[in-house]
């Protein structure tokens, strides 16, 4: 049977990314309490392919997945970049799994357990020169108070819900839960997912004792970040739901961080 | 060139719903200050098909809707609904229409002038027994404060954005202004687009004075429709996306009026 | 601490469902072949309050699904109904349980493994007079080819990906393998995760051979659950993600079974 | 009323972005045909903020975007940019506008007239060194057949709706126009909002006699846009939603072109 991806090309145009896109897939995550944590993942896996090659070969890559799927780390991600370089027979390789984390909360007055879910992603990249290239973001919901509000108003203030998204590039593996605690310190006051009143009481006092803006919330996870000296490279968003506008606040800072 | 679609079919099944889903088309739609407002429509359109026949004929339903995207209100929708019939030779036809519509509204202190976006949608039916059904959905973005946070707390109160969905059916036609400024009475407070500080102070405390559940909201503009005699029906959802919280708290109710 | 939401009402209006809505929650479902499978729910759980009651207890209904995030199936949803109409006091209660159901699929000829995924939801209902009501959709995504395309063609016959959603009520308890496995007999083809060349050819060929419109995946569909005696009612869309348009096309059929 | 934005902060970190996300808004975007064209936008605008300042003035961005709604263009952004940092005394802007834009298109063989819609997005940044910088972004459905299905299979040939995404820097203005167009050559077949049955032969046939992976259309669209001597750098997706799989293929190219 003909293979019509091996034929050559003419066009001289080389392709950076070429491959599956948008893939779900039950994967196991490393879970710093339990071990293995299984979730469900959306995942892009890409390779490059040279000039003279008319198509890459694209069940190949849910092959590699399927093999991977019961463990992945920010270690795994190195070999899976590497066995579709491999398998694949290209020079860079690239993956982007994207999956709701779960981490067990205890309300803070009351002790009331349940599970807070977090958005995370993976992207990893190979080139075969360096060495492999991994980001690693975290999305953690928080509740701000707006200091404005709570300054000019004769009472109350307003508050929402908002979203602050961490990427990070590192030198030792870090944890899921080592960004998320370090972002939820940064906010008016973090969330969970079962409040009892006594619960209740605490958190909204301690978001209006807290009060902060987006600017706020940016910058105080970026100073986090940049104490950390595991961190090479962070860029951190702060994104609220606005109660009093039908669109969002926002701020964003990027940096790389010599060592 | 044979028509497949105007074959036999022998399964003996009538199909309730047949035609194009999900297209994205500009329309003007009535505007109760300026007469007609442009906008961008997400469009289905359906009929009925018989049992003896095997397909439905696809084109047509955006040549119809090319001709009447000039002038979408709920008058023009009979129109519409009827020309859906008789052009697809149809016993029953359905049309839904989403799209944002938008209303300047100052700011209640300074004036300042924004527009505010309403998620509406038209829903029509018609069997040619009876009169065109009509359904009339708005979504109301409101900022909601917790009665409950309000009253447990030494200070502050958790708030948030929500949205009020109202869906109506109505005896005389009814403008999209008059639900928005319905709900925006029931809220803790409304929400603009610009706000000032002098406003900012204006709805934090109109908020703090005014806290409402879930449940309040929902029954308020429940009272409020049933006190409308033009209302034959209705449903009302108030939904808040809880600033303490990663889901959101949630209340319906829904009334038939026997006149 | 005084308890707002166990305070009389005066409004004299009932709220048909109140709760949570969107929760984010890992749960294992019911597997017919490894017993039970990881997944990750999207969930809204309501119950009725009466005109004389202010508000319902929003922690108590992710305490309940905290309880029985272990074991998601046909059957358990009925204890959840249960449990959440004695522990919130209501006479009503009301479940929604959306999740990706992965099934490891064959390829045709070469046989080569990978795991399809299936959006299914649980919907059930409990008013305390009758049985509980259970609904149970499941996605499937489908191959379509256009019979009219094939036949006024020289060669060559437009073809998509399509979804069919099948919904349904049950006397026994129903299998989603089953509701799935009936949808792919009556496509064009089924889909994959992974197909070699050889498996290819074998769709290519099957989905050419066997071109159908919406109208008759819907019709076969429906066909199918008439004869199938454990269905009460049932409704089927099927959906084409067009290839020759940016939108569907659509069909539907809802059919109450009298036994 | 104390201006708590306004006061000074002592972190010592400058933020990249500040400002509004995700708000709605009408828009009029130039339009090669009728001059302008109406349509509803998604924005994004931001500033950058020095390290000794704690907040941005947010109801500025929205009060600078109602002045400019009445005319969006290439042209126009760079005056917006410009409002941006005078009234907000920022150093850099950065604007993101994303909307649909709609093209009449005549169906190839009757000449049908339909609507298309075309999902285009502005992003303007300016940083008062250099020239402002604009990239232009125009996702253009459609059609492709798969040349190793045609190829192996006795008859048909697995074919689907694809999405190509590009992205343009240049040196003088460009028409989303002249993107469209040049996409639309490059694919198996271009798509239309109606066709008629004389119209779906032909584009059946046509796609069948060009069958293109998404490798080829990448290719064959960054070829086009190499030999555009306005294009000073461009990337270039192209994802096909297979009608095979549950997943995409998808292959990407990116290129700076030296002058």
């Amino acid at each position: 049977m003909i293979d019509i991806q091996n034929q050559p090309d003419y066009r001289n145009i080389p392709i950076d990314k070429v491959g599956i896109k948008g893939l779900k897939y039950p994967v196991k995550v490393l879970d710093k309490t339990t071990g293995l944590q299984s979730t469900v993942a959306q995942i892009s896996m890409y390779v490059d392919l040279p000039h003279q090659c008319k198509g890459t070969h694209m069940s190949r890559f849910v092959e590699i997945l399927h093999l991977f799927r019961t463990k992945v780390s920010l270690e795994s991600i190195t070999n899976i970049l590497e066995d579709m370089k491999k398998i694949l027979g290209a020079k860079s390789s690239h993956i982007e799994i994207t999956f709701p984390y779960f981490i067990e909360k205890k309300s803070p007055e009351t002790g009331s357990k349940g599970l807070m879910d977090y958005t995370c992603s993976i992207i990893g990249s190979s080139n075969g020169k360096t060495d492999t290239d991994i980001v690693l973001t975290v999305a953690v919901p928080v509740t701000s108070v707006c200091p404005c509000s709570k300054e000019i108003s004769e009472y109350g203030a307003h508050n929402q819900r908002g979203e602050v998204l961490v990427s990070t590039r590192f030198k030792r593996l870090i944890w899921i839960e080592h960004i998320v605690e370090l972002v939820e310190t940064c906010a008016s006051c973090d969330i969970f997912s079962v409040l009892k009143r006594e619960d209740e009481k605490f958190v909204t006092e301690k978001a209006y004792d807290n009060p902060k803006f987006v600017e706020d919330i940016a910058r105080d996870v970026a100073k986090a970040l940049m104490e950390d000296n595991n961190i090479t490279w962070f860029s951190v968003s702060a994104e609220n739901f606005e109660s009093i506008h039908n669109h969002s606040a926002y701020a964003y800072i990027e940096k790389g961080i010599v060592s």
